[in-house]
């Protein structure tokens, strides 16, 4: 808890730094911190090696400590990332709007720094780095508290950014890391509203649910993707197979990736049977709505859990529908408000969809694994947010800021 | 609790509704809205002098009565009102960007409703008309809790407005208040995730504390105000002297009047005794720190707990500080982050406050009475944020609405 103070204490004073940091100076502190992560490998390599060697004496999965396992080639990803960071235009101090009122008061509406965001993530140390640089291009000090299992990782990625930074001018408050990884100070990171002005969670569905249940800090729900393709009626049948096929495979493990897959009645038996045997030569687990375990015996008897659940493998559940109406009413009833796809032929379906689909990111042909930060051109992402408020889908630098109004006059008062 | 889910349904199901409503629907229901309260003055005067009747027996103060009261001139404002939000532009469709990316896609980012909003008030009947409106026309369903003393007036209110919708073919679902005023059933609003989308808290610092502290739906903290003059060396000193006097007696109980003066050293003993003579002929208490109450014997000792307080009241404090990064310390300190204005006529002083002081509002050489929708040309306002995500400072229609990405491809798959 105490650690906790004063981090947030440094962590305030350097956003007050950092408020007036110009963009020149932010983008040569993080090409330094890129430069200092490179040239500090074997060091970051050799601990990262203690952290994996610790996990798997507790005998933490394979897909673990898959995630937690640096090598050369990404930390040069890393250091890479920071250095394309420093080339994204630096949204700070741009303006949103600009208005002279009849009194003659100027009021300029401008994007400022949130000030000090506090990130909740699990054992990817990338996510350290990523965060601190794009917290730091926008003007943010941040506050960091990953996962436990990759704490010696993080912490010397930290200290090598930390002194690049402090060689650069800027104050070592800029990236914190919170050490003491129980749940306790977890718990009091999402509740630091003296120091904290926004916290993330990145991670799984638990994370996200602690995050939003306890914090008092402002937050932003991020990735819990529970995303439908539907495939209407007046589909291009090889263009859907293709799409789902897509969305199911290229990565399941990301919240992007395809769940479920909603049918249209009318071209359900001439389509399911080649989809199920694409997805089944492809390796993914079918289970299916009492229509389509009819059409094909490929698939398994689905219960009502699976319509709800993010499966994160290969596995998709498949559904029949009559109609676009129905397609939407489900998706709006079981998705995350996260990805949803038609497949149509049809402008009027593709319309309804678009306009009547609760989600981040409504597609008409085309995959949901499209749904990211860098596909959409904004260069990088802290995360895709799925809640409604502040930001919704991929949040990037922008995303990273606020607005503060700006308001010049000559002695007006209110009559 | 069930009137909860009940209602919670009713908001859903009537903001699916929403979604695909017309302006020009909404704007006719509007209309019709505010026609009905008009016509229907006296009958609601009847059940408002009852809430009254029973307040007074519960020896309310003659302030809660004030605001509790409705008559003539009231209703005819809150019907005014309704039709001054049907006549502003529809924030729901308008495109935010429109990008076409190298392969094919075209991302669409458009502005849609952020689906049933929950709005928790005090005891004054117009937040009931107030918001039912810029819901509406935002395209929200809404579940309104407002004071438990209001509840005749607010229940004859909405009924109306509920008769007037359905009249217009819109469901009743699109405004409900919620007729249990337990704190509990306030708690359980406040954690309705599974209807609500956003909750708004619009009243005192208890109540918007309790809403911190309780929520888990997303919640848009709003309202508290202890603002700042700071009255630079370089300022022109009458014009000071007639800012302060109206930012601080205009209107003292609303969250944008002055509550702090600071003064810079230079200038104090020229500036200080006028200015606080002046305050006493407006029957302003004054409070001041050591130097302040060396200057003038007006000024009563300040306490620490004065510098955080917020008034709301015909009473100030004041503090002599020794440079304008004294001041931007002080109110970056003390301040709630609402409104604050330098007077001066140097530009780096008002460069370096417009640029550090944290606030929703920087003014330069006006008064703090202008934070405020309709001063700021938005037309209405549901509230003024004090903090940073989504949305800060005055919230006009805009502000109720999220953003949705509509992206249209020709079979796009994710290589």
């Amino acid at each position: 808890m105490n650690e906790l103070i004063i981090k947030g204490q440094m962590a305030k004073m350097a956003s007050e730094f950092l408020v007036t940091a110009r963009e020149e100076e932010k983008n040569r502190a993080l090409i330094a911190m890129a430069e200092a992560v490179y040239e500090n490998s074997d060091y970051i390599l050799k601990v990262n090696e203690e952290d994996i060697a610790l996990a798997r004496q507790n005998g933490l999965s394979e897909g673990f400590i898959e995630r937690l396992t640096l090598n050369p080639l990404r930390i040069n990803a890393i250091a890479k990332g920071m250095t394309q960071v420093a080339e994204l235009p630096d949204p700070v101090g741009t303006y949103i709007s600009r208005d002279k009122r009849p009194n003659g008061l100027e009021i300029e509406k401008v994007r400022v720094p949130l000030g000090v965001i506090g990130i909740i993530y699990e054992s990817r140390p990338n996510v350290t780095a990523d965060a601190a640089a794009l917290c730091l291009k926008s003007g943010n000090a941040c506050i960091l508290r990953g996962g436990k299992e990759a704490l010696g990782t993080n912490l010397a990625l930290v200290n090598i950014m930390q002194e690049a930074l402090v060689k650069e001018g800027f104050p070592k408050g800029c990236i914190n890391l919170v050490e003491d990884t129980s749940r306790e100070t977890a718990t009091a990171l999402m509740r630091l509203n003296e120091y904290l002005d926004v916290i993330i969670p990145r991670g799984g569905a638990g994370l996200i649910r602690a995050v939003m249940e306890n914090a008092t800090v402002p937050a932003i729900e991020t990735g819990t993707g529970n995303c439908h393709v539907y495939v209407d009626k007046y589909a291009d049948l090889a263009m859907a197979r293709d799409i789902v096929i897509n969305a199911k495979t290229s990565r399941p493990s990301v919240c992007n990736a395809e769940e479920k897959l909603l049918v249209h009645s009318e071209i359900a038996e001439r389509f399911l049977p080649a989809m199920i045997s694409a997805l089944h030569e492809e390796g993914v687990e079918v289970m299916g709505d009492e229509r389509v375990c009819q059409i094909s015996s490929g698939a398994k008897m689905a219960t009502e859990e699976d319509w709800g659940e993010e499966y994160l493998s290969l596995k998709i559940a498949i559904k029949v529908v009559d109609s676009v109406d129905q397609a939407i009413a489900h998706i709006n009833k079981y998705g995350t408000r996260h990805s949803e796809a038609i497949i149509t032929e049809n402008i009027q379906a593709s319309q309804k969809f678009l306009k009547e689909v609760d989600a981040a990111a409504v597609y008409v042909n085309a995959s949901t694994r499209f749904t990211d930060g860098f596909e959409f051109g904004f260069g990088a992402e802290i995360g895709i947010s799925t809640q409604k408020i502040h930001a919704r889908g991929p949040m990037g630098l922008t995303e990273l800021t606020t607005s503060k109004y700006l308001i010049k006059g000559s002695g007006q008062i209110r009559r």
